[in-house]
């Protein structure tokens, strides 16, 4: 998180700006866009347009259509904009739900696929849990490895978020049977009644969670997703704990005492659920918790609250789960958002998916399973993504983009300080790490009307939470685009008044 | 099933063949070769040869490696041969988990992967269920939906096997509960209590399964496969009823009132527990099925078996969901295996994977949830598998490659049948339909020391259940290769006296 002065700094020079001619003006513009980008949004039609809406009626015959937004033109879309049938050119802060690293059609993507020596990864995908290809730990080694988390020396792929997550939870309670059983096989009963559900074979053991967390939507995952009720609504669940999330209030440097109080009684609840849990029977065998509550409305706590956190974990027996799968992948300006909190005792297991383009894990050594055929499926993730996520690696060491992500969120922090305080009645609660930002709006129906005003002039944003837009840019939003962003942005505040 | 009378023609011809020379040969072969494939298996080291025992010390590093065969040169595999990092070629019938519909580097996906118009799909991968591609709703037509299963309009992706029945599971239990509160919107308690995970909001609700199933390892799948201990052990369950799936006879021909009285004792104890379960407070949702039980041994059951537990999901109102995941793809001689029941009334659900490269589910309208974001995840597939099943599917057309299935299946079952006549005391339970064929050694260890033997003359088969040799080929594995593996065979078992 940057210090309050730093931003105040930035807001300072920013406000003015906004204050004498509404517009921010980028002198470097041409140069901080790459070449094979476009240079603005450029809106032919109302969104959803004529041929979206067509599209839609077809594939309404095939499923439920309430949730797209429109049909897209991904050959056309480039870099931070993407491009709709209808041709409208949107600048894109969602990137398919915060999973496109380096933009659309980056060229160095490009250049993988048409790699003739590439080729036999994307017609030939593996059994990898069985017949791994030739150069398999080498793209590890060269990918996933070379941005571990410190501690993790360990990685296994998965094909999404939610089988990343669920594995992730299943490593934990082989982890956590092992040690009950000090490491000895299990016995004949284990055996037996885990092929009919029941304990002690399938023991009751439980994850804890937080309110207002996502972890996934498979059963186990949704056990521990507490974000929407239209998520979990008549989906059996298990009876695991769920402590209290933190309510913070922002920017966080002005309430360092309220909040430090809020996170403490957060802390005390956790011991208080793992106790009360051992007690029913159900032990927690794993904590998990995402570094930013990113679906349940951008929540965030302070490093201490989760040093205290992990400290817990350890002191309880249970292993500590970081879910990274939207934070992570460098949009907090660092590759790993955890990596702000300056942990001594590294987390057990790290989970990521979207902007790593597979989906997987890291985690300590004893966190492997200790048998073959224990975390197993047919595809165990896909060569063809490790290829990609080799090249986004590349492209992001040799542009700096951890940097510009940095700079862009800055600036795109500094922007929205200065619209909630041009718009007090309208905005609140400004925050974000690197471009992972975010800003709350009175209300729900005034937060969704900013976000369709802002699509038809060519801005397309995520929300998140009750009443909260979300940013999620990828890794190659400039200053620049900070810029139009926050044009567009002023432009329908201006008129909301 | 073939007809036990056309088998035995089928037999004694091949006996006949077996019986004088002991070597089957195709005088076809030549022709019958796709020409961009190998004529024979070639073995160079044992397996793992020591190229791979490395890349098994590299990887070991990083994951538990003790699932893994070899490693694989994708780049040199070939239609039916897999040829690994040793140079050694393999005739394969397990194709990576039964995942390869049309065998290694196929020219028709390699020229998918090298058309310019398909770049952008590979590159951008969308979160299909906001934003999808223009050409969606008809690549789902050209693609999933011209091999719907009867009775099925609805069709939705899903990244693989696990998340297709996850979610499939998760539409029964939501249709479910919207028929019990009458379609009226949930009560406030419910909407609360869900957030939680409990009752009412996430209900009491279950699934029923058969011993012996594989559904998948995620834990809502996971609660409903019984095959093996190793896969359930130390992982939470929910208190699920779980039916015998009946243990028939074979040749089925042979055994048919055995094999009725069996299936009917199944059927009676599948109706007991779902009183039973209602009794208990845990309404059965929904009852899922394998055709056949492709982990847990090759079980078979007769159609008659099927249409009648489907007629009992329907009198209790259960939803009746065929997992098609392993048995899916024209390798069974049909496109699915539930189409040789003769189904008046349709399943409700039909889920696949594997083969079909994407994975996801066909559904009823009924079973579509009412509201957008109920199923759901980021990329709900992966529109570049689609491209892939596309030009599969045009593949198996132009070629009639499920009659070739018919045709090979039929001589590998009889070869299978032969092996058995002739080696009584190694080898039983011949069964199949189309190429999907398996038969039991006397034991485990014979079992693997078969297959051990098998790999290092050419030909790499799998394992399934306690003692049984599955064969996975890919659909296009010609007589000319069932003979190939069947002389393999032969010689091992000889040897083996």
């Amino acid at each position: 998180m940057y210090s309050l002065a730093t931003v105040q700094k930035y807001c300072k020079s920013t406000k003015g700006l906004t204050e004498f001619s509404s517009r921010y003006v980028s002198k470097t513009a041409t140069k901080t866009v790459s070449e094979f980008e476009y240079d603005a949004p450029s809106m032919k039609t109302a969104v959803p347009g004529p041929k979206s809406q067509e599209l839609l009626r077809q594939l309404g015959e095939i499923q439920n259509v309430g949730a797209i937004h429109f049909f897209c033109n991904y050959e056309e879309s480039r870099g931070n904009y993407l491009v709709d049938v209808d041709g409208n050119r949107m600048l894109d802060v969602y990137t398919q739900i915060s999973s496109i690293p380096i933009g659309y059609n980056h060229p160095a993507l490009i250049k993988v696929m048409t790699n003739p020596n590439n080729v036999s990864a994307f017609v030939n995908r593996p059994a990898l849990g069985i017949l791994p290809p030739e150069n398999f730990p080498e793209k590890l080694f060269e990918s996933l490895l070379s941005i571990a988390p410190s501690g993790m020396n360990r990685v296994q792929t998965m094909a999404c978020g939610s089988c990343s997550n669920e594995n992730a939870f299943k490593s934990m309670f082989i982890w956590y049977r092992n040690k009950e059983r000090g490491y000895a096989s299990p016995s004949e009963q284990e055996v037996g009644t885990c092929m009919i559900n029941q304990s002690p074979g399938c023991p009751d053991l439980s994850i804890l969670s937080f309110m207002g967390a996502f972890h996934g939507r498979t059963m186990g995952c949704l056990a521990t997703t507490h974000s929407k009720a239209i998520h979990k609504l008549d989906i059996p669940s298990f009876d695991w704990p769920i402590a209290p999330f933190p309510k913070l209030q922002y920017p966080l440097e002005e309430f360092v005492r309220e909040n430090a109080q809020e996170e403490a009684r957060c802390l005390e609840e956790v011991e208080d659920l793992i106790v009360k849990w051992r007690q029913k029977g159900k032990p927690v065998a794993g904590i998990v918790i995402e570094p930013i509550q990113a679906e349940g409305g951008d929540n965030h706590a302070s490093p201490d609250f989760f040093i205290k956190l992990r400290n817990i974990a350890r002191k309880h027996g249970c292993a500590f789960h970081v879910d990274e799968v939207q934070t992570g992948g460098g949009t907090t300006g660092k590759f790993w958002a955890h990596e702000h909190w300056g942990l001594d005792d590294p987390a057990d297991i790290v989970s990521f998916s979207k902007k790593l383009l597979t989906g997987g894990y890291y985690h300590r050594d004893e966190l492997q399973p200790d048998k073959p055929y224990r975390i197993f499926n047919t595809w165990m993730g896909d060569p063809s993504k490790n290829l990609f996520l080799s090249e986004v690696l590349n492209v992001i060491r040799r542009e700096n983009l951890l940097e510009e992500v940095t700079r862009s969120g800055k600036a795109l922090l500094q922007g929205l300080y200065s619209l909630q305080t041009q718009y007090p009645h309208i905005l609140s609660r400004a925050r974000g790490q690197g471009t992972f930002c975010a800003i709350d709006a009175c209300s729900d129906a005034t937060r969704d009307s900013i976000m369709l005003k802002a699509r038809n002039k060519g801005l397309f944003m995520g929300s998140c939470g009750e009443k909260t837009i979300r940013f999620r840019p990828a890794l190659v939003f400039k200053e620049y685009h900070v810029h139009q962003l926050l044009n567009i942005l002023n432009d329908i505040l201006a008129e909301h008044k």
